[in-house]
């Protein structure tokens, strides 16, 4: 019994329904346009944004600007060095610069943007789990700073977003729905879930997987209750530190 | 009006919550374990499942089965001449396979299998929208056929498979939820889900995209509803074919 | 003796300068402009021109049109899985897929097809020996309906094909000649032939080769008799199915 | 007069022999046995040294340690973002990572470490000149604290290093002979020098390129006379966060 | 008229079936157990053989020895410079090399050479048409020399060559059948044509294409009779060279 | 005593600070506007120098020529085979190439050169020490050729060449201060140091570095002497050949 709850206690004491404490410091980097740390408990992603006045090939009938994102940890970022992706690139990866790009995109007006490309690459420095979600939160506050340093260059006329977007993690370990899990919870959870949603309480990704195990649907929409109110607390802490909303 | 309602008909004639045709043909290629074509309307993949007595380097020191899947497209597969991966592996491409392998595995029992590899190929030969999920759903034959072929040679004791897997794709198009979206639907959707289940009605994987805008979760809950009712269609059908649950 | 005879039996029983049965089906795949699926014996090759408004840059100065192939097996065509060429080309597919080009620009008029580059792509299904003889047959027949859609859409004002290409293997196995060498055979072969000819009964490629020891003279002429009877037939295949001297 | 006095005051207004102002911070990465971020001025390089138990391929028959790094640049340290090296390695990169890993290797007795390779990872998070430099002397400080860890881990007996190696810039930027170049300085120099020593005043590796033009011997000769000052305030830097020599 | 039989003249007034002046010089290397300078004319191939105490993966369960050739130009070799094949290879290169150690091979008695490698490196240094066959008969030469030097060590008991192996080229240009085009005939030739043949007069390997349009079997014919007829004293120098028939 | 003596007599009886022979011949490639094979002593490297009418993309917009090298090994150029560098460039040769386009861009103006790309082959035919040094002292002699040769078609005006730069290796071989080292000096050497210096006595480039261990400024200080009187021996002889200076 004693062993149990022990065994059941979450690092740091926090609740199930809690997330690690979570900091988002803006203009770190003296060379990018925008950039901020993203950091939810140990995870820790330096989020930067840089603007290109060009478009990719496949974009350029189109006038229209474009956002992308690029993802990649340092070596010395996991518990044993992860290689750099130099002879190949892994499928892990590109999916989460993908979700990255795709989450973003979904809330800036691209025919507003002109003919640039903003690209927010995500690098992380320390990885103690949800490394995807501290980096999508991160990477809005970075093309946030990005884009308003760019109407006050004079380069746009307004900031062209519509909105802000944040990510969570979920996931069911050893049988209980847990918020925000760090990675020895990760490593260990039935279920895993990402959640990325909207400063008006609407979804912009989810993706749930079932490690090991099939999953029942009730367990999915329970963990989407708890990705909802945290994605909630998480614009609320953007919009602080950027004064987005004001 | 008129208009509007002729837009709103759906290749076929279909309703908003029906599949298009499926069928699954096992056995069409000689030089496979195991093979099957999965038909989901104008979508052709072929998938084979071929078992190799090795493992991955990483994989070694387990002494547990491994089951890997490739994804590709024939160039001529789509519209506009797509590109073989010569030059670097796509997102995309890496994303679905990672997505076809993970969802095989979560109805495999891997330490009954033996120290052995399968890697199930599925050949996108048309692509007429839900190429991935037609790929899990055959993917899940061709696996099936390889290992009774295994057991049958004597080569394991009994089948290690703990269930079946199958996949559907939705979406809000137009404001309508749809299932099965063919390409037309699906270059056009607000929303695009994908989900893969089991034949016990739980969930492997849900992955829900708002494409150009955020959706609302009564969105997601409706798909989900329309997804897990196609599924229970699907692992029918794959039964029917193979007998498995008999 | 009679275990000799037996040995020397081929299979299907057919004659020492006797093909597989041939079929050509034209067709195949919906988004290709034209497509065959070219049947010899056991062995099937997919084969879908598509045509792009586009030149390689090399050619651009010449603005005459270009015809080029691309030739790849699927992983399970093969009796042990083929890799897919993702860390780097294969010389045996790209010299493949250099003669298959090669033979089919000898009848195609550059000048008259416009700026547009014709892909013909060759992806073998199942392989059972001569997959680059079926190739270059079934690749006509593609790019001959590619054209002729062309034509049909009025891009162009006449077939730009001055005449039919096919092509057959031949070989020396077990000291015997023979036409179409079926896998078992072709790795047994001494002596290894491919003829590439036209409906005219001239020659466009020839590639003969001493697996193993060296040749003589009097084999390579015997051999280039029984092919050119062979392309004799095949062409008239091609007729058939297309109406192309009609 | 009074304008080319301005041109000459370097930022800061530090003197022609001054260093940046420089700090070594230990312990920045939690993953990492041993990591350091190492900061001349605004150039911050982020250096991790992990180690694994095992030997490069061709190091194997040696049965004696290995050291090496790695040096990589994140996109956005540079004022225009920096590709990343996904499809092919820059000659630059792997220049400073192999001078790096060379400078290092002269003061560790490979014998000792027994058989493992400790890799030291350089990543830019900001560049403003000398980012080889700083790396060599922040990658010195990871390696110790890593090698240290080994010790208390009890896997060695004593540190098996057997000095300490710090680098510094010089050059001639509009004929003034300067230390410690940022990049503004930098990208105007005429003489570019780095150089590598260690705690007992000598030399481990010199580096001079006359850019654009040829230099003269005098002024090689000044350069490294102030080039070995510097080296040996920032080794005695090194032993105050370390304790080396104590 | 005049003009006519002017444009016919070869370079240096030669025959129609006569090759152009061949030397072959030994022992051009000194860290090569084996070398060879191949000059047809100005056609220049620096051929080079080299043994390893390894077998390729693929080959190790057979215990046989393996003869390998690698095939490239140097830069400057062509009229215009040709790039190194750093991002990927050429498919004609491949083709060459794999024509060269396929040749080789039929002469070599793999199982007598115990389990080595051979390597024959074949670097074009100047190009003037007819590199494939200058390569592939001084690469004789070498592979000759690096297997007697293999001998005189007291590796091998005996020389384990079964033969000689030379090649020419022949072709259709202008309508008259030549023999060794230099660049300039080659690069208007309508037929193209590669011999390989041994020193008893049986063929290797044979490879004609018509460019631009098909041929006569006639043509065929005649050339390989020509070509038969110039292997003969190709043979004959390499005889000279090495005194391998003695 | 008689031992040690031994042990210490350099190949070819030379002198501590004496070169190998060394000679430079011209036009050694008929394709290549410039080409020079640089012999010192075993060490063979060809040198060529082409001409492209066009210029990196990153240059287009200076309308200024550009000077580049690039620096390969034959493998058979050294004792046990090189592979050739097709599955990722080597820091080694990239490194050696950087070195040898810089020297050269310091003696050439390349405002006057007009909007060309001249690129510098250096392919080590045979390696016994100094190939880097061969290879820039060789490289000046083809460059002086091929834009002689652009002055002699009238091209450009006058030859772009402000001078002259040459190479030289010294280092430090069990405790002596050695000149222009040869293979088996080089891979004992306690220091190894690289020098390219100019016509009028100044300084190109300077790299030291000690192997194994550092070394004393004062070593550094009298292996300068004795290079830069080796260059000044370097610079007449490319005089000699090429009459630069008449």
């Amino acid at each position: 019994m004693a062993d149990d709850s022990c065994a059941r206690e979450r690092s740091g004491g926090r609740a199930e329904d809690e997330m690690r404490p979570v900091t988002l410091t803006r203009g770190v980097m003296k060379n990018a346009l925008g950039s901020c740390l993203a950091e939810f408990g140990d995870t820790r992603v330096l989020c930067s944004a840089t603007i290109e006045e060009t478009l990719p090939a496949w974009r350029k009938a189109s006038r229209q600007g474009w956002v992308t994102a690029e993802y990649a940890m340092l070596p010395a970022s996991t518990n044993t060095r992860t290689k750099r992706e130099y002879k190949g690139r892994k499928g892990r990866s590109m999916e989460i610069e993908r979700l990255i790009g795709r989450s973003l995109r979904t809330v800036v007006n691209l025919s507003a943007l002109g003919e640039i490309t903003v690209t927010v690459d995500c690098d992380v420095i320390q990885a103690d789990g949800g490394t995807r979600t501290a980096s999508v939160t991160g990477a809005w506050v970075a093309l946030h700073d990005a884009l308003s340093a760019w109407v006050d260059a004079g380069r746009i006329a307004r900031l062209p977003l519509t909105g802000q977007v944040a990510a969570i993690s979920m996931g069911m370990v050893e049988g209980r729905l847990l918020l925000d899990l760090d990675y020895p919870e990760d490593s260990h959870a039935e279920i895993d879930m990402n959640l990325v949603g909207t400063n008006d309480g609407r979804i912009v990704e989810v993706q749930g997987t079932g490690e090991r195990t099939p999953f029942d649907r009730a367990h999915l929409d329970s963990l989407l209750d708890m990705g909802q109110s945290a994605i909630a607390r998480l614009v609320q802490l953007q919009d602080e530190v950027t004064g987005f909303t004001a």
